[in-house]
Parts: C-alpha cells; sequence; structure tokens
C-alpha cells in the first residue's frame, strides 16, 4: 500500500505557488490601455471614436466560451468514471485555476513584455491565450486520469504551461506559424505531453483497479455535459484570437461545419463496430470533437466550407478507430495506458490538424483571399513580408512537428520526475477511485445494501450452524 | 421480437448523406462578404468603418446561446426518462448535426441563392437559421423519444428540414410574414409535424414498455439542465434573427418578461392538481417554456412588457392543463402517443403565437411603432409598401394555418413511409431502453443487487429444500 | 405532523402577485429608447452612428451569463442535498422568475422613474440589475434550504426585492457608493438577511432530518454545475453593468484573477484540515467562489492584478475556515442553522468586499487613474464632483454597513413574519426531503431493493418461526 497522504503536500505547493503568482504578478502585470482607467485619454491619443470599438467588445463573448470549455467542458468529460467524479472535475478546477495564473506570465514573457518598462501589460486576449496554454496540461491529465496525485497534477501543469509557452514562441515567433486554435500548440502538444508521462508512469499492474476503470449509466450523462459544452462551443475556440471580423467570422464557420460532418462519421463507424449495431458512449463522448481539434490550424483560412465537412468526416473516421484499435494496442504492446484515449482525441486529430493547415496554407492564393486578405490572414507584414504561402506551408508543417516534439521530450523528462516516490500517487489497486483524494460520503443506499449483505449473511450463518 | 439491428442501415444513412453533404456544398456554399477574406475590401467599397459592423459582432453571442439550447437544451431536456437518457441527448446530437448542413442547403436555395452566380454565400446568419431549421425536427423527435430507431429519426430529419424549408418559404415570402422567433415555422410546424408521426405510427401494446415510460430522481435533475438552458437562453432564440437595434433588444426584453410569467403560473396549475398541492416536475420541465414558444411571433413587435407578462401567464396555465387532461386524452382516445408531450409544448403554444403575432400586427400604429419603426419592424418596402397592419395580421394568421396544415400532411406522410419494417424500431415491450441502440454498462450496484437476489434465491432454496 | 399542505396557498399566491404584476406593469413599464421601435429616430436626434452604439451590444453578453448564475449557478449548487435537488432548483427558478419582476417595478420606481411622464424605460441594464436583485433573496434561499415551504420562500422574496431595493437607492444613489458587482448591496445584504431570518426560525429538533442534511456521489456532481457556472461567469457578473469600456473590461480581468487564486487557497486549507489531506467537495462547491464576491465592489477600480489575487488568496482561507469552524459554531452556540454556509460565501466575503472596495476607493489617486479616469470610476459629476477619494472611501465603509443593518434587521422583521403557523413549512423531522412539495416517482430500484428487504424479513420470520 503506497503511501497517498497528501495533507503536507498539496497545502504546501498550493501556498507557495500561489504566493510566488502574487509577487510576480505584483513584479510584472499590469493592465493594457484598453483595461486601464486611462482607456479616456488613449481613446483620444489613438482616435478611437467609441467605446465599442475596445478589445473587449470583439473578444469577450468568445472569451467566456472558451472559459466554459476549460472549466465545465474538460472537467465534465472526465466525470465519465463511475468513482473518479470528482477528481475529474475537481482537479481539473485546481489545475486550470493555477495554470491560468502561471501562462499569463509565461506568455506574458514570451509574446507581451515591454521591453522599456520591464511589465507585461494585459487585457481580453491574455485571458483566452491563458485559458487555451492551460488547455495543453488538462489534455494531459486525461492521459493520467485517475492514476496520479493532486501534488502531481499541479507538476504536470508547471512544466506544461512552460514548455507550452516555449514551443509556442518557436511555433508563432520564430517560424511565424499561424495557430488560431492550437491544433498544433495545444492538442498535438497536449496530446503527445501527456502520452509521454503516461509511457513513463506505466503501471504493469493497473488491472487490479479494473473494476473501477468504467462508467455507469449516470457517469455516462455527466460526461455528455462536458462532450456538449465542448462542441457546442469550439466555433468560440478557433476564432477566439483571430483577426477580427472575417477571420473571426470565418474560423466559426468552418469549425461548426468540421464539427456536425464529424458526428456522422463516428456515429456510423461506431455502430459498425459493435454487435447489432449499437453505439458506445465512449466513441460519442470524444472522437465527435475531432473534428474541432482538426479545425484548430485551418479553420481562419479559406479551406471552404466543403473543406472543414471533409476535415470533420476524415478525422471522425480515424478517431472513432483510434479508440477502437489503437488505445488497446497502446495499451498492450507499447505499454502506454491512456485513460481518456486522448491520443485519439488530441494528439493524432491534432498533428493531423498541423498538417491540414500547412497543406491549406500552400494552396493559397491572391485569387482567392485578395492581395490584402493574403496579408491579412497569414500576417506577411515586416521581415515577413516576402514569404511565399508554399514557404509558409512548411514552416507550419515544421511548426507541428515541434509541437509533438516538445510534447515527447518534455512529457518524458516530467514523467521521470513524477516517478520520485514522495508524489503521494495511489497503489495501482487503487486507482481511479475519489476516495483516495476525496472525503466521499456513502450513498444511504449503498449503506442499506450493506446492511442487507450483513443480514442475509448472519441469517445464511444462522442457517448452516442450525444444519 | 423486432429485428432492431441497424448495424448496416446507420452506418451506410450516415455515410451516404454526409458524402452527399459533401458534394452538395462543395457546389453551391461559399463565404458571404463578411467571412470571407475580401472582408477588407468589402468594407471600403461598401464603406464600412469598422470591423464591428461585422454582422458576427451583432449576432455572434445570440449564435451559441441557440446553439446550446439545440444541442443542450433539447439534448438534455429529452435525458428525463429512467432508462433512455443515452438516447435523449444522443440521437438528439445526431440528428441535430446532420439536420443542420442539410438546413443551410435548403433553407440556402429557398433564401440565399445568388441567382447569378448559382451559389450560397453564408455567414453566421445562416448558422442560426439552419439551427433554427433543426429544431422543428427536434421537436418532432419529443413526441416519438423512445418508440423509433436512429434510422427513422434520421428520416424525420431529411424530410423535417425539407419540408421546414418549404414552408418558410411561403410564410415568410411569399406571404410575407414576420416571424422572428419561429412561433409558426418551427413551434406549430415541429409540434404537429411530430403529432403526425406519431400518430400514424400509434403502437396499441406501448403498455408492454410502461415500467420504463418514467423518470428516477436524477433523470428528472438532468432534464433540468435541458429546461434551464432553453428557459435562460430563449430571449437569445428570439432575438437572433431580428433587425439590428432595436428589434433585438426589443425581442428578448418581451421573451424574459413572458418566461418569469409563465413559470409563476405553471407552478400555480401544478400545484392546484395534485394532493396536498405537491408540484409535479413534468410540468416544471416543460410547461415553464411555453411562455417563450408563444413569444416567437410577437416578441419583435411592441407588444409591450406588460402585454408580454399577459402572454406568458395564459400559455402557462394552458401548457399546463395540457399536460394534465390533453396528453391522457390524445392518447386514450385519439390514439396519439406523445411522449414529451410537445402538443403542450410546441404545437399549441406555437399555434397560439402565430395567432398573438397576428392580433399584435393588426393592431399596430404608427404612433406607436413610428412611421419609420412600422416600416422597418414588418418590412413594408418594396412591393409590400402599401400593405396595411390589418392586412398584415390576416396574413401572419393565415402562415399560422399554413405552418400547421405543413406539419399535419407532412407528418402523416413521413409516418407512413416510417412504418415500412425496415428501419429496426423496437418492439412495443422493448421501448424507451437505452439497451436497444446502445452498449450500456452494467452498474456494480445493480450487479451486487443481482447477486443478492441469486444468494436469496439460492438460500431459500436450501431453506425449503431442507424444510 | 405539520400540515404542509400548499395546494391553497400556493396558487393563489402564484396567481394574485402575477396579476398584480401584470396590473403594474401595464401602469408603469415602458420600452426604453433603445428598445423601442422608435429607436431609428433616436439615432437621429441623438447623432446616433451605428446600431451597434445600442447599449443591447454591449451588455447582452454579459447579461445572458448573469441569467446563467441565476437560474443554473444558484439553483445547481443547491442541488447537493441528496433528497431536495427538486426544491434546489426548482423552487430558486420560482422565486426568481417572480423576483425579477417585482424588481423591475421596485429598481425601477427608485432609479429609473421618469417623473414628468410616471413611466419606467427599461432596457437591458434594468433586466441584468432585475437578475440581481434576485441573487439576494436566493442567497438567503441558500440558509433556509430544506426547512421552508415555497410559500414561505415566495415571502421571502417578495421582501427581499423590496428592502434591496430600498438600501441599493440609499448606497447607491445617496450615499453615492460604487457596486458594480454587488459585495455590499447584494452579497452582504443577502447573507445577512438569509441569516437573519434562519436564526429567527430556529429548529431545535432539525436533528430529526439528519440523515436527509447531506449529499451523495451524483448530488454532490450535479452541485459542480452550479458552481463551476457561477465561478466561470463571475467576471460577467461583476463587469456586468460598470462603465463602457475600461470599466467592464478592468472588472472582469480583476475577478478572473481573484477566483484564480481562491480555489488554489481553498484548495489547501481543505486539504490540510482533513486527515490524509483528503478535499471536502462542500469546500470546493463553495468556498471557491468568496473570491468573485469579494470583488464585486473593488472589481472595477485599480485594485491592480496582484491585488485581486491577494484578494482570493485571503477570501479563500477565511471562507474554508468558516465552512470548518464558524459554521459548526454558529449552530451550537447561536442556534443559527445554515444549510449552505452562506455566512461563509456571501455575507462574510461581501462585508469583505464591500471594506476592501472603500479601502482600494481611498487610495485612489490622480497618477494612477489619469483625471478623467477617476472621474468616471467614482462618477464625481454633478453635487458629488468636488468629493475626495478619501471621503468616497469612507461613504463605501458606511454603505457596507448600511447594507448589514438592512440584512439583519429585514431578516428579522421578515423571520418572525414566517412563524406563523400558516405557511405550510415542513415538521423537523420531516426537512430536507422532497417528498413534502413534489411529486417523487421511486426508482425502480429502490422498490426491488424495498422488495428485497421483505423477501428477507419474510425469510427470517419463516426461518425463526421454523426453529
Amino acid at each position: 500500500m503506497k503511501n497517498t497522504n497528501v495533507r503536507v503536500s498539496l497545502p504546501a505547493v498550493c501556498f507557495v505557488w500561489q504566493i510566488a503568482m502574487i509577487v510576480l504578478f505584483g513584479v510584472f502585470i499590469r493592465y493594457n490601455p484598453e483595461s486601464d482607467a486611462h482607456w479616456v485619454e488613449h481613446m483620444r491619443t489613438e482616435n478611437i471614436s467609441s467605446d465599442i470599438e475596445n478589445d473587449f467588445y470583439y473578444r469577450y463573448p468568445s472569451f467566456q466560451d472558451v472559459h466554459v470549455m476549460i472549466f465545465v467542458g474538460f472537467g465534465f468529460l472526465m466525470t465519465f468514471l463511475k468513482r473518479y467524479s470528482f477528481g475529474g472535475v475537481g482537479f481539473n478546477f485546481l489545475i486550470a485555476s493555477f495554470g491560468l495564473q502561471w501562462a499569463l506570465l509565461m506568455q506574458g514573457w514570451f509574446h507581451f513584455l515591454d521591453h522599456s518598462t520591464g511589465k507585461i501589460y494585459i487585457g481580453v486576449e491574455n485571458l483566452i491565450n491563458a485559458d487555451f496554454c492551460c488547455a495543453g496540461s488538462l489534455i494531459a491529465y486525461g492521459a493520467l486520469l485517475g492514476k496520479v496525485s493532486p501534488v502531481q497534477l499541479m507538476v504536470v501543469t508547471l512544466f506544461g504551461v512552460t514548455l507550452f509557452a516555449v514551443e509556442e514562441y518557436i511555433i508563432l515567433h520564430l517560424l511565424h506559424c499561424r495557430d488560431a486554435g492550437g491544433s498544433m500548440v495545444i492538442h498535438a502538444f497536449g496530446g503527445y505531453y501527456g502520452l509521454a508521462i503516461s509511457w513513463v508512469l506505466y503501471r504493469p499492474n493497473l488491472h487490479l483497479s479494473k473494476r473501477l476503470n468504467g462508467s455507469v449509466y449516470h457517469s455516462d450523462v455527466f460526461a455528455m455535459i462536458g462532450t456538449l459544452f465542448l462542441w457546442m462551443f469550439w466555433p468560440s475556440f478557433n476564432s477566439a484570437i483571430t483577426d477580427h471580423g472575417d477571420g473571426q467570422h470565418r474560423a466559426a464557420i468552418n469549425t461548426y461545419l468540421a464539427l456536425a460532418s464529424t458526428v456522422l462519421t463516428t456515429v456510423a463507424i461506431s455502430s459498425m463496430s459493435q454487435k447489432k449495431g449499437k453505439l458506445d458512449m465512449v466513441h460519442i463522448q470524444n472522437a465527435t470533437l475531432a473534428g474541432g481539434v482538426a479545425m484548430g490550424t485551418a479553420a481562419e483560412f479559406m479551406i471552404s466550407p466543403y473543406g472543414s465537412l471533409i476535415v470533420g468526416f476524415c478525422t471522425g473516421i480515424i478517431s472513432t478507430f483510434g479508440y477502437l484499435f489503437v488505445t488497446p494496442f497502446l495499451e498492450n504492446k507499447l505499454k502506454l495506458q491512456d485513460t481518456c484515449g486522448v491520443h485519439n482525441l488530441h494528439a493524432v486529430p491534432g498533428m493531423l490538424g498541423g498538417f491540414i493547415g500547412a497543406i491549406v496554407a500552400a494552396a493559397a492564393s491572391e485569387e482567392v483571399y485578395s492581395r490584402e486578405g493574403l496579408i491579412d490572414v497569414f500576417d506577411f507584414e515586416g521581415k515577413h513580408a516576402n514569404r511565399t504561402v508554399g514557404t509558409q506551408g512548411g514552416y507550419q508543417a515544421a511548426g507541428t512537428c515541434v509541437a509533438i516534439a516538445f510534447g515527447l521530450v518534455g512529457g518524458a523528462i516530467v514523467g521521470f520526475i513524477l516517478k520520485f516516490p514522495i508524489w503521494g500517487d495511489p497503489a495501482d489497486d487503487n486507482c481511479y477511485d475519489d476516495e483516495v483524494y476525496w472525503e466521499v460520503r456513502l450513498d444511504h443506499r449503498e449503506l442499506r445494501a450493506m446492511f442487507m449483505c450483513l443480514d442475509i449473511l448472519s441469517l445464511r450463518k444462522a442457517f448452516i450452524s442450525c444444519m
């Protein structure tokens, strides 16, 4: 029996890190001109005609949708296990709350630091980016669900956010890729990061917890809350930080279409795979979302509506096949235990999304985008003014590889850190069980059933003794 | 025992229809000027001063609310049955995802086809309209819940969306009615469409599934998620596609008020109808929404705040009475089995909403609306420039009748198509059961209870044998 | 056994009050210029350049978020009890629907009455304010959950909204305080109002219902839906009615940060308090929200990002300590039974929020805000043009005291009214039970378990008799 006591380590980590956040925010983080009380002066100097031009009104509705995806979407998607719903939604809540603070700093240092003042000036776009950055670590949590302690998750998040900020800087700034919805920087990175950690943390005797590695009827319905909020708000996710105007508009349309298409092929493959054509909730809960992941890069491009449908069509098939064949293969042959199947929902569709983005970028033309449109969409300005769409496509593909490499290498390192026997993780026969880290009140129905068992046993004993 | 195997038919329908969608989208669907990369050029030629004037910023928040209503609202409202929650939320997800694609095409051909290029140019308003169009078929699903196969639901949706686009064209374009929130085109049509199908598919021995036609404690709580998201976002539903400015603003206020009023009269009638004044969850889950349905046409008119309260007041009473008396009457006398009571929530309130709209339109005056306001609200322009409000009222009433006729006749025809014994629908003693179309994992508590039963039985046998 | 029959009283209250609302709305409530069909004329006379300047587009997304908090947030947060989920979410629905109508009138008379016409002109800001006003009574419901009848709750709401409007008038208009997110007027008032009522209604034998005063596994997951929607949308709550532009933007950022910080300290204290560091769902569901409450006043001020983190840090600790130590103390020593712990989530953090607001206001400077910013944020115009920030701080502190006083005195009076034996409240051994006011269908699993019990009993009897 392992020691799962986190009574010292969890509070210590929470307090120390939160205090560090306060100090670092005090030193570095300030309001940007759109959220500062100097806004009225700023409007005058910048010749802004109306409050409605404040970025808040362009992005806040999308921000709130993304926020729902991070906390309710990811959180409830992970409530599907019969006795790990508290851990699914609760630890998601904890690590996202920490991660977004650390993300504001990390992303701020890399992308938003004003070198003249040494400050990071934040507004609503930073909040969206911070939520995005957390998503990488939450995806990784999906591969680890039920097998790690909350302290380990805090470590996963600390390193996950850090790695994210670095790979994002390389991909978006150095390689000058476009990745509005994060197929590369969020999903491919987060997916492979989680898989690498899980691979290092392989538990040979995990079958001892098999009784709890599954859903019950109502936990599957809870998970559908997560699925649907992710599915519905994914158009906001992919359009939240794209260019104002047509950029946000187009990204939302493309994502909406891709996701609709994914649902039909997921249902088709799920039905084909089971006797009598019965559907499997695991597929409906997860593979239906793969279209949104795969559109993360290309959503803002002129992929065209039917192009979006094709992307959704293919990723629905690939993701469902992944749940049917690849996850068991990974577990049995590669010793990789992936609780939520993030391989099929994030890693592979994210990688595909990166390459789809590369192809669509390379196929862009002035005819389709207009001269100005091409410059706007791909940001061919400054030192990138002379980049061709072909070159851009190559860089997009390279960016995808960078994201995967960061995920795999970073995850392997973090995995080894988490192997130290100091983190309070559960024993192999104690996984997927909320009672390890939560006060669980027993259901009175269960209590009654237990008393009944005792009754029967005592009755039987009496019976046998009287024979 | 009927054959409920859909292993060939369901994947076939999904694949064939999705491929058809891709082909048709490839031929017909393009981005509109507000979602196309030419937007910057478009802004210049049209003299648009700012990105914020893109329709995306007027309608996207409402679109997302409508999207939540379609997938979480309708989906979770149908989870109330004790063992059909997967089917309720899952099939809703499937058919809405198909329906919205087909709706973009059908509505596009009728309303948005550019005859010079032969293309349909889409933006956020089309997405909202597509969601609306699906709503008609989802309402029909409410009458059929638990009694049909997913393949039948796909057929219901294919025809439902098609019929919707035609009746909508007749009502909105030929008759030039106003129907912002779709009392007529969505709710009256969808309600009667579902009722007519259910009437044709009457199952004389449905009582054999009676044990499953009811809720349990937690399934009723799940259904409240659906109820509340529908209730809260209905102001967005009724205002999503009205005129910019006062039109959207007023429609939201009127719907908000009508729904608040409905809750109180629903509670009052529900309490009066039961011994000791106990409330019935069926009423709270459903009848509280009737005010939103009934305001679908009149919400954008100057019905005045107290007028909205009166509409909500009356429809709450009528709808609750429907659940108490009309649904049993329909089932016993008219041989019409209406699982969710769509008669009381959509058909009748939708019809009433159409007539309320007619009355409010006929009572409009320049004094109340201003000259320009009257023209804007009722779109008295072009060949309709000389229409009087009285005439408009008459056309609104006629539109309601068209919607009902389309629902009844279309539903009857679709019902007969669904009677062919090829669709894999469940037997009469097998309805309302997720195990027919879903892999359902047994609850470990249930398994234990079963083992206990066996224990007791064997104990008893031993006991009896030793007597 | 008390008489809990509300078959006459509940419908009577609903009908009479709803009819009164219709009459009063008919006399007083009209559309404001932004929601009236005269808007086009209004634009011309006011020189408004675009529909997007309609306040609807500034505030509607925030309004919908607030609406979700009121109905799903508060509603589902109160589903945590094992057999009172219907009452939690259902009565919340009822009283909020009534309360918002009464709030539109009460707040209208105090703040928006046009004395030349005698009318109240409403728009989206009034809807937000009405939702806010309800929140006070819903908070009070938290202290009374499971112990009162729906008729009593209607009375609590009638008086709660009335008292709210008066204290709000005193605090915001007479004292000219700022309180965008309502730390004072909503949370401190609502919390102490509920506590005072609960204190007067003290039930010495409430332990007889102890078996039902607790959660089961799935009811705790339902409650997390409420927690998360409150947590996610709190930035909208605190920014919904602040100044356009930087005001809304900054309030959202500050609240987002404070809430993130609260989660970490709540987890830390919760883990420290239990053996083996296990977390308690009660803390995670409630104390994580305290940061939003405490930022209600200061969110729009230049408290700075690290200031927000500090507020969240402290309130998470204080609130969790409240659940651990103060709630038991109140119950055992002060005879105050507070079902949901509103003392720790609303009363104390609200009071703190008021004083934090006072301090931050007193510390404001032209350097930080700019001259114009200072005037805008604190509304130092008209007869308040010469007020200093120090004076403002004093008034803010005074406003907090006014809110608490109104809550305590008003609650005590309402409590005495509710002691009359005419309201149909449950007996001490019948609290926390939905079967008192709802038709509850028995779970078939429970029925089976019952039959099994009978089986065992009869078996045992047979067994004993044969001994």
